[in-house]
This record gives C-alpha cells, sequence and structure tokens, in this order.
C-alpha cells in the first residue's frame, strides 16, 4: 500500500533549481553572477518559478501582474493579521508568516479557483499546440460558465469587488495587454464571460480574475498562480509592519470587552 | 503605568502607504493605475518599503541586491522547512510561513545585525548630512571593530561562508556597487573590515555581509533590511514547494528511526 | 451577492465561551475560581471544546485519548519541523506553529477523514437519538465501507502503520473503551471494519483510527477531533523543541549539499 | 570557527523522550501503555516536559496552573489573530499557528522573563540543595527588585493586569498552592514584592506573575514556563475557533476602510 510505506528517502534530493558548487552558484543553468547584473528582478522571479527567462512582451507583463498585486490598504485578512500580529511585539518574519496564514479560501484562494475555471475550460477543448480560439469558441465557453454558475446561484471567481465598482488594477493590466499583444485564449475566455456578467449584473473583472486569465495565458499552473500573488503581496506586508512598529503601542483588536455579546449558559 | 493600559485605539489607524477610495488607489502619493504601467516591480518594493521612488542608480543597485538573495539551493533551513512542511501535504501558503518561522538568529539574522554593526559605528561620528569618511576615519573605525570582536573571540558578522572561501555573489554585487558609483560610508566600513579580516583570516564578506552594507548606504534600517531579504528569498522558497510538490511523495526526514538514539531512562 | 458584502461587523462578537468581568471569569457558566481548584486539566479541555463538563466515564475516556496522541518520538514531520525550526535558532512559539503547519492531508488529515467516515456512515441511517445499532446493522455498514476503499483500489482512512503491526496505543484505548462500557455505534463500526481488513489484509485499526472512533461517540465533530489531536501533540513537541535547544548547535537538515541531484539544464 | 561549521550531523539524532520499537512505544522510560491506563493528561505533559512523573502534591497543583492558563474572553491578541485568520476561511491548525505567532514579547513574553527575574535573584544566593529561605533574606530580595525597577521607572513584569484589579486567577493558584504546602522561595519571593508593590501603587500579581513563581518553584526553566503557558492556552484558542467557524461569515477586522486616515504624501 503506496501511502503507508513512507520510508526514508537516503536523504538525497533531485532539484532542477540551483546547482550550488565552491564558489559558484547556477540558477535555472544561469550563473547567478550573470543574473545579479543582468536581469530584472521580476524577471528572475519569472526564471526561478518557469524554469526560463521571459521574452520581452512576457517579461513587460509579468512585472505588471507583481506590481499589481502590491497593495490594497489596510482592510485585507492578511494585512490585519500581519499588524496584530506585530503590534503584540513579534518579529517581522512571524507578522508576515502569520499574514500568508490568513490567505484562505475566503482571501486568496480567489486566483487559484480562477485559474482552475478558466485553464479547465480552455483545456476540455484538447487543443493541439497554442491555438488561438476563434471568437465563436470563446463565446460557447463563456456561456457555459456563465450558465452553470448562475444556475447554481453561486458567484463566478475573479468578479466583483466588495469596494470597487471597476477594480482599477485589473482594468490596467487588461489594457496593457491589449496594447502589448498579449491577451491568449484564458484572457479572452475571462473577457467574455465578464460581457455577460456585466451587461446582467453590472458587475467586473477584479484584480485576482484578470491576474488569473493573464497568468494563464503565461503557462503558469493555478499553484504557482497563487505563488505569484503571495511573491506580490509580501513588500506590502512588510511596510504595513514597519509602520505598525514605529507607530503603535497598543495591541491592535477588532473588539474589546465591551463589544462583547456573551451567549453562554448562566450561573 | 503606560505598558498597562491597553484601552481600545478605537477602531482607527493611521497609515501613510496605501489611500483607497472607491475605483481608485493611490500608494505612497502614486496613483496604482500608473505605477502598473510604468514602473519595475523592484522600484515598487523600494517605493513600499521606503516611502519614495529610487534614483536611477539607486534602483539599479536594489535590483541586484534582490536577484542576489533568491536562492542558494535546497540546503538552508527556510528551504529544507518549505520541503518539509510542503511533502506532508501541506498548502502552499502554509509552507511559505513554516520557512520564514526558520528565519532565526543562526540563519537570517546576519543581516540585521551586521546593519546595526554597521550603521551604529558610522553613526557614533555623528556627521553632519551625507558626508563621506576619508580612509583615515574609514580604517580606524574597521579597527575598532575587528579588534573588538577579535579579543572577545567572536565572529564579525556578515563575513565568512560554510561553503564558499569567496562568496560569488557578495563579490559580484559589491562589484557592480563600485561600477555604478554607490558606494558609501557603511560599504566602505565593510571593505575595510574584510581587508583586515582576509589578511588574517582568508575570510571574506558574504551575501549578507555585502547586501548589509550596500542597503545601509540606501538608507535602509536593519528591521528593513530583513525585509528587503524576505522579499528576495520567496520566490526561490516558491520554485523549491513547486518542486517538492510535483516530485515527491513520501515525507522528508533529517533522521528516520534506525537513525535515533534513544539516551532516556531505561526500564 | 454574499460573498461579496464584507461589510464590517460591527466590531461586535458573540460567544459562549468565556464572560470576564472585573476580577471574575467565566468560562462555559463556571467560574474559573473554582475550575482552577475542581476539575483536572483533560475535563477543562472538554468543557472548553463541548461546551459541557464530561460525565465520569467520559472523562475518564477523553483523558485516555488525550495521553495517547502525546509523543511518537522524533520521525513524524511535525516533529521534524519543530526541530528543523528550532535548530535554526527561532523561538519556542514559532517552532510550534511551524510543527502545526506540518500537519498535512498526508499526516494529520487522517483523524479528521475517519471521523467523516465514521459518522456518515452512521449518520445515513438517520437514528433517532442515541439508539445502539445491532450487529447485523454494523456489519453491513462495515462492508459497504470496506467493498468501496476496495473496489476503488483506496486504503481506508485509520488502518494501518508505517512502522508498526499492532498500533499499541491504538490497542489500548479500544481495551479500555471496553472495559469501560465506552463503545458505542462509531466504535463497533471501526472494529467491525477491522475485522475485514485484518482477515484479508492483516491490517489493524492505528491511533487515528481508534481515536476517531471513540471522539466520534463521544460526540466530537471532525473539526474538533483534529483539534483534540493537536492539542493532544503539542506538549510531546514543546519536550522535543526543549530537547533541541539544549542539545545541539547545529542546523538540523534532511540533506545536505553532496546529496543533492542537479537535473537542470547544462550551461 | 563554531558557527560556521555546519557540517550536517551524520542524520542522527540522539533524544531521551520516547523509544520506539515495533508494536512498542516507550515515553520518559514508561511503556504508553501503562501511560494511556494510568495516568492524568496533566502528569503527561509534565512527564514529557521534566523527565519525570510529578509527586501527588506537585502533580495536583500543576493541573491547577495548566486549567489556570485556559482562556481570558476574545481579546488576546492571540485570540483574536486566531478568530481573524480563521475568519478568512483557513484550516484549523494554520489559525492555532499564527496565534501562537502573536505571542510577541507585550502578550505572552511576562512568564519568561517573571520566571528569569525571580530564578535569577533567588540563584544569586548560590544556596546549596532546597534550602528555604527565611523571611529576612526574602524581603531583602524583594526589596532590591523593587527598588531596582522603580528607580528605572520601569513597570515588575507579573504585576498588574489591564482589566483586573484582582486577578481571580492568580488569586486562587496562590491560595491553593498555599493549602497544599506548595509555596517555595520563588512564589515568597513573588508574594513579598506583592507586598511592596500592593502598599505603594495598589497592583496585584496577575496569572502570569502567580504561575511564573509555583513553575519556578517546580524546577520549571523559564523556555519551559512559555511551554506550559502555550499547552495551557491552546484548548481556549480551538475553541474559538471552532466558534468562528461556526457563526461568522464575514472577515473579522480591526477597523474598516472608513476608520483609517491617511497621513501619506498628496498628490
Amino acid at each position: 500500500m503506496k501511502e503507508n510505506s513512507f520510508k526514508v528517502n537516503e536523504h538525497s534530493l533531485k532539484t532542477a533549481i540551483s546547482k550550488v558548487e565552491p564558489n559558484k552558484i547556477v540558477t535555472r543553468g544561469y550563473n547567478q553572477r550573470d543574473l545579479i547584473e543582468k536581469i530584472r528582478y521580476s524577471d528572475m522571479v519569472y526564471l526561478l518559478l518557469k524554469g526560463k527567462l521571459p521574452t520581452l512582451a512576457e517579461g513587460k507583463l509579468f512585472n505588471h501582474i507583481l506590481v499589481s498585486f502590491c497593495d490594497h490598504g489596510a482592510t485585507p485578512p492578511s494585512t490585519q493579521t500581519a499588524r496584530l500580529i506585530s503590534s503584540s511585539g513579534s518579529p517581522l518574519n512571524a507578522a508576515v508568516a502569520g499574514a500568508l496564514l490568513s490567505f484562505g479560501h475566503k482571501h486568496a484562494g480567489a486566483i487559484e479557483k480562477t485559474m482552475e475555471l478558466y485553464q479547465s475550460s480552455i483545456d476540455s477543448l484538447n487543443l493541439t499546440g497554442d491555438a488561438d480560439l476563434d471568437n465563436t469558441q470563446i463565446a460557447s465557453l463563456a456561456i457555459d460558465i456563465f450558465t452553470d454558475y448562475t444556475s447554481k446561484g453561486e458567484k463566478i471567481p475573479g468578479f466583483g469587488h466588495r469596494y470597487h465598482t471597476v477594480d482599477p488594477r485589473a482594468q490596467k493590466v487588461i489594457e496593457l495587454a491589449i496594447e502589448e499583444g498579449m491577451i491568449g485564449n484564458h484572457t479572452k475566455l475571462a473577457l467574455a464571460i465578464e460581457d455577460l456578467v456585466h451587461d446582467r449584473k453590472n458587475i467586473r473583472l477584479n484584480i485576482d480574475g484578470a491576474n488569473a486569465a493573464l497568468l494563464s495565458d503565461l503557462g503558469f499552473t493555478p499553484a504557482l498562480g497563487l505563488g505569484v500573488f503571495i511573491i506580490g503581496r509580501i513588500p506590502g506586508l512588510i511596510a504595513h509592519i514597519n509602520e505598525e512598529n514605529m507607530e503603535e503601542d497598543e495591541f491592535r483588536r477588532f473588539c474589546d470587552i465591551e463589544d462583547i455579546i456573551y451567549e453562554g449558559v448562566g450561573r
């Protein structure tokens, strides 16, 4: 029985990421000395995750995506958790770790779920190679998805925002991808769904939905899409933690004793 | 008594990071739509952490630093923790969080400690403005530090590497900073200490020591220096976690039952 | 749309756990002064999780269960993660937190999954009240489960151990529950499945399977079952972390540079 | 240079906690089958942490201490973090892990700091064996500590509570320890300090201060004292997480967009 045979893996490990030799580190086939000198940090992220450097156009789009994830103020659960932990006097790395733990299915799950939706829809056609779908094919997939979710009374992931009617980041990354000729099947599908959703419910793509489509076109798996979101969001979290450390000397809390309604048994 | 008066802070929060309005997000004074279009991701990180955009030369150096932190293979404790947690079937964000928790004082502490050392040494001179120190002043500070640590029999933080005799990343970032005219007092001090340490013990600056000096010259606090290290290292951690998920179906472990020597009481 | 209406919950919170008044704390209806004086810690755990004190027999069984989860040496992923993080110089709470993050679906998932299996099987009969099932009914459910898993070629959760042919903890808690008259429908079902599995595959209930059945009989939900496992396991993790801090000054690692097989692109 | 010689520890591990053999687990010298049958869970915790079973009186006191740590309602930072993470849809183990990360120096640090204070004070006398100090010796140590902190204008750790004027838990555990004849030098010292602090500032021992003294008398190190606090607090955290999962479908947050005062640069 496979699951039960946890015999030790001989302490060996196979990896394709970095080869470390005395005084030399090679990552994804490139000497780190050259990478440090020549490439942008966003390209380094791409190289690490995808195993190859992006083309110029891919690198440009990937950079837009990373920037667009950076910060949405102090109200997302991850930022609140980071500030709360930091306000208790815990070190920076602990506050970032805690923030990551609040990427639950209600908060950061959308990107992964949306990528799965777009990719499974496109994959269902069993295309060979990188063939572009025509508008009719895309429209048909979009209608299937829209009908499926509407009939179940469920929200389509990647659409709508609790605060913005038009998510300015989503609009911008899509606008740039169009200008730069980087719209593939997944983004066409996302835009076709948006047409339907917007017509009927006045709801638009949010940043998770837009980036889920663009990252799918760039060939990222849903799991790595979540990774890209995490990478993009961490600098903002660290800015919040740093601000918290400088400014506040009290614990944060979302309610105090007088805000609590006790519903337990009396005695 | 201050520490005891944890009265609630009225649920308000002051921040200078992002201002969120309907359909508009402004970060550090810039509309995110413009940031997404125009700046490199490494500059976005700089903007978030420092509150202003870097100059061209600062941005170039900061990019080198971020790239140089990216990955050192599968053996650092953080990478091992990430892979171990991932091999138990936990989700990506949990594996990254666990990895962050292994940035203890033996692993990631060096960058913060080294920045404190350089900054307190330079600060002790009470310079006005950005005055450059001359070689005699730098040499004198370096000798003080070297003598202090040597007399206590302690290792100077930021020097030596368990595997490399010359850390290729440290050498490269310093080389580039020199070429790009970005060497300030802190890096001069680091290089002066390296002269002493190398002469007597054949030990050189490691990547933490080099980046600690360069980040200090760029005006980062030690706490934010650790933040920059975390930001730089996370993409590599995610690449390792992703590889682990694809390749292995057994738990990682550093020892198995037969490797354990039981030293407890007999019975 | 429900999922999108994240409006703030007015900073209020309803709870039935503890009522805090000046100089008085009441938990689940009992003054903490009385709880501190009169009840066993295992009963306090039961009270917190279930909202009421156990009967004598329930309390006795629950105590056995908590003790039985305590420690299985240094090889489980959680213990390895705790020791690895601790060996990097991180504080105790961070090492415990990291260990919790390795309770992934391969490691700690069994208890929850097994409780779901037993409870959904029993619930499918729509019993009224606490009616005991007769042997024929139990046997029929057991055969259904056994057939279902066997036909899918899957392992039934809660059975088999990578190291023990007979898990001594599982055997003991079941033995005690029988002696103490605490076997209900879920445990009867587990034992009936064990008869089938043991006959055909020489595999027995493991500690997760045994406790999953007993906790189901005690009325715990699967989610709280995982909670009980976590509570039971933490003291052992802390013992390991403490030992690591005292004894070792090197990083733990499951492989070193020479154990790594680089499979990346050549260059 | 010691710190730099991280050569791998040959994948071996020495431990005195548990010996795992086929079908037999021995913990701290006792067969787990016997432990499961015969001892209370609180005694198992003691055995794991201290390496030996408590005497009857020690076990009784240790049980009081564990119960007294259990829950202080929904306002401590750890509970708030647990609820916040849970409200984002993250799994139970992640929410507990996040809660542990908010045990920063402002929140859970008191117990460790207080134990260090009491133990270093008593240790400074270089007593041989378990000699009890007389009242004059204790009073003298108490005055030293009181004077030291007062002159620095600092709060003595372990005293005062933000909400209670008399912490009912502290009062109760001390009361029980007196009745049960379990007051040693460290608790005598804590009570002598309380006399001074209460006279002059109307402040009393809190639960951290009381338990720090009692755990010191029981021979726990400060690090393990924090461990006991963590063990004691986790069941309460899990009760809160479980309640959060059942009751609420919104994110918790300590402030919403309209509560934020933006202080950044205008543009």
